[in-house]
């Protein structure tokens, strides 16, 4: 998936920051990532995802959202998905899941 | 720069998203993230840092920090490095900053 920098409103708004270390192989990996992006695209208060992942196996994925709700729904969703597939633990070694309130954003344009 | 997944305490705490799209071309710009990663470990209150970029220069990098001020005093130390130097619009396409207070954390462990 190419990656370009999310437009976001004014704050405050929401991100979902997605760490994490992927265990060798693909064993259905592509199919389902490329599903949770559709997936998210399609809930309310989606407002983006920024997503990159090394050579090593270790991403990064950054979602935004208007508003906690909205991701509480993406979530509930997400692991219905999941749950109905191979489960998360057999694609990656490792990985975590922050849910933070965005304050302040500064792009290019306005940075001093 | 290998990343693996910070350890991050209760929340709240501090995440600063940083996405960019980088030029082609090195231009001093690898010798620059170093600094700018030792200079960040140096600070009080940073608490990690995970850092991705792709093979098409797209680029995120979260860190982590225990409180707002200390994100202010790594941003000026920050600033006046790179005032020091060539100014980042040399080395970006496009970047953007957030800063925004963790809520919630879940890891592989806790996770349902």
């Amino acid at each position: 998936m190419a990656s370009e920098i999310t437009k976001l409103p004014e704050p405050p708004c929401f991100v979902v920051c997605f760490s994490s270390q992927r265990t060798a192989g693909d064993d259905g990996y592509g199919a389902m990532a490329e599903s949770m992006v559709a997936l998210a695209k399609q809930q309310p208060g989606f407002l983006g995802m920024e997503s990159v992942r090394g050579a090593d196996g270790f991403g990064i994925t950054n979602s935004y959202w208007t508003d906690e709700a909205s991701i509480l729904a993406w979530k509930a969703v997400v692991s219905h998905q999941a749950a109905q597939r191979l489960g998360r633990e057999r694609w990656y070694e490792d990985y975590r899941v922050i849910v933070a309130k965005v304050e302040r954003a500064y792009d290019i344009k306005r940075e001093d």
